[in-house]
């Protein structure tokens, strides 16, 4: 039989891969604990109907779509939203706002696979839903902050822009949302020639070519220019306003790298005001980004509800920590071996291993009846700290041998003393 | 739009379930490290082939199988074994032996929604593989006893049987494999009748029939009992013997109840020795269970193994939790709502949320730019210790306004005194 494989741009994670996912997972779950966002879980498997409802057609047509046995058309989910759009239109539809949620695991997408972009990937989703305030798009951008900080990541940077100014230019103008949203795509992709080339009047032309010039690290000057650059479009005119006091909010409280840049653009469909990526040097992926969404929970059904929301690449977060050479904290518990002499000792190892984990030691009982010197040997490989072994004479006076594998030396130890030894 | 609504049979987590599942989890994940398991994550979807190649014909009629946009067949995992062997037999097979491995996560089987029976469930899922002996059974069980305990359950028992007293009866008698297995699969299901009548010869039906009666909670007279019931078959004898060497580590080296069932029988195929189960009184669902499968990575392309096994249903073990009404530990920090008085104050205040969350503290900002007084309310009902409220007069004075929410008292902090008078 031929070695199986994992389904072609999914992956197995083990050994310090693994340790380092589950690390990133466990500082988004405590950033959301200290921004108050509670945790919920949804299916990995959704009604097709919701999850292409409000996506955008570029994901739609990488979704895995397929029938249950019951001939209905599901999906794994390609992202989270709309599963917490699902859940705010209907069992916390009387929840009071606003409502902080988050979840995290794995989303699918049919992409060429390639370097930081699989087909099964993880995201940590954070979700703020009931308000419009412009401290509710900054604390999006807060928390992801707080989370690259707490992982250890330096030098990154927030690319942050607003949907609503392009929008408004080109709604200004005459160009239907169709169109728009195909303009968008087409900028998200950074296919600017393609994209302006669907725009026929040659004034919006204009007008978004100037805009692509927009974009510098003084979020202060570059928003200025931007609100005078549009100051002739109202609508872009009140984004570029609304930008620059999310903009203010981020930059006074906290000291983060802001590029502003008000033509960049994000996939899906459904972003209506502030959006943002954040990037580290050297890495041309995005490690997560977010934005304005105020009308999805409508069109889901629900009442009208401005949200606001984000997610990140735990993947890329991976390879970002990876790439700063950022390790992630090894534990500190002492990790010991427990080695029965004879058949007969065995139960009593086992009842000392078990004595030694309830005090929260790592404690790998010998379970291939090796000789000692075998044993210590694979011991020794796995960077255990000690061996205990269980012989008869010591037992009987209610005592096992201790040694020390990085000394190598070793002592007959009492039982009851056993811990205290270990840990000193 | 009519309300979407979860695929049928999955479902939502919100609120305390979701915490309950988080706690679990994270207590798995503790009695992995406590037992030198490592954690590895493998895709929810694997290649038919994979899958379905060990299973068993039941769980392949429930499998959610589909083609991916490359037109390759593949499947939502019904458990974790089948991935975790492919492990085993590619990028881990020159690891040294013994190989732990845990995992946790989603499995997938289309059947019948009921209490306790889901479409998409959690399980946690622990494999020792390259040892023969009756310790690497016992630890399995063992652990599994230990992550029960750490979850505050009690009066929980295990049934453990021996897939190699039916196997070794049956095949004494003649009957072929494939048979062998409609009988195991039927005696899961309880179906005794049913898996009576595959059985040709009279001869073998009665021992089987015997064999229902042989069951108690005294380890030791039920092992003895069996022993000598299949003393004249073989391989019987050499599996009730196996099984009175586990049964005899894992009562010896702890306190739990045990029912030995030599006819229990469980779903998989690929078990060859011993296997269990674990119950709470008042739930006739196991919570979890596993067994040995010598023959599985040989079968996969490796290096003939040994190899046993265990996975919880976390679904099962909330709903006992539930049943026990064992409650999940509440965090003790304290939650604390930063309120700006004026719109000039919000970066300042954001600022202050920060510095409290950096020490530890949940902090829910107010992001609906509401009144006092509504504001204030709204954290009543969050069951929110504190108010910090950041006024223009105070904060002159590096101070703010906190308010206990419990005593309704306040007073001006200043702000370096903020976080000890929080947590004091």
């Amino acid at each position: 039989m031929p070695a199986f494989q994992p389904v072609r741009g999914m992956r197995d994670l083990i050994g310090e891969e693994a340790q380092t996912f589950t690390h990133i997972i466990a500082k988004a779950r405590e950033t959301a604990s200290l921004y108050g966002y509670k945790e919920v879980i949804t299916p990995h498997v959704e009604p097709l109907e919701l999850l292409s409802a409000k996506s955008g057609e570029e994901i739609r047509q990488r979704m895995f779509i397929f029938k249950d046995l019951g001939e209905r058309l599901v999906a794994l989910r390609p992202e989270f939203t709309a599963s917490i759009a699902r859940l705010t239109t209907t069992v916390l539809k009387n929840e009071p706002k606003p409502i902080r949620l988050f979840s995290v695991g794995t989303v699918y997408r049919y992409d060429e696979p390639q370097r930081g972009r699989y087909r099964e990937f993880w995201q940590s989703n954070f979700e703020l839903m009931g308000s419009s305030k412009p401290e509710a798009d900054a604390e999006i951008v807060l928390l992801t902050n707080n989370l690259m900080a707490s992982l250890g990541l330096h030098s990154y940077a927030f690319k942050i822009g607003h949907i609503g100014v392009i929008r408004g230019i080109l709604s200004q103008d005459g160009v239907d949302e169709k169109t728009q949203n195909a303009v968008l795509q087409r900028m998200d992709k950074k296919e600017y020639d393609s994209a302006l080339k669907l725009v026929e009047s040659d004034k919006c032309r204009k007008m978004l070519e100037g805009l692509l010039e927009i974009r510098g690290n003084d979020w202060l000057d570059t928003v200025e220019q931007l609100q005078s650059y549009v100051s002739n479009y109202e609508k872009a005119k009140i984004a570029a306003g609304n930008l620059a006091q999310v903009l203010k909010l981020v930059a006074e409280s906290t000291n983060v790298n802001i590029t502003v840049e008000p033509a960049f653009a994000r996939g899906l469909e459904y972003y209506t005001g502030m959006i943002f990526e954040i990037y580290i040097p050297g890495l041309d992926i995005a490690l997560g980004g977010g934005g304005r969404y105020d009308r999805l929970i409508e069109a889901f059904g629900g009442e009208p509800t401005p949200a606001v929301g984000c997610a990140h690449g735990i993947d890329r977060v991976a390879i970002a920590l990876h790439t700063q050479k950022t390790t992630v904290a090894a534990k500190t518990e002492k990790k010991v071996v427990v080695l029965p002499i004879t058949e007969a000792m065995k139960s009593e190892a086992l009842k000392i291993a078990q004595l030694l984990r309830a005090n929260g030691l790592t404690v790998e009982f010998e379970v291939m009846g090796r000789k000692m010197a075998k044993a210590l040997e694979d011991a020794d490989k796995r960077k255990t700290d000690f061996a205990v072994i269980v012989g008869e004479i010591e037992l009987k006076e209610g005592a096992v041998v201790l040694k020390d594998l990085a000394s190598r030396q070793q002592s007959i130890v009492s039982i009851d003393k056993l811990l205290e030894k270990i840990k000193s």
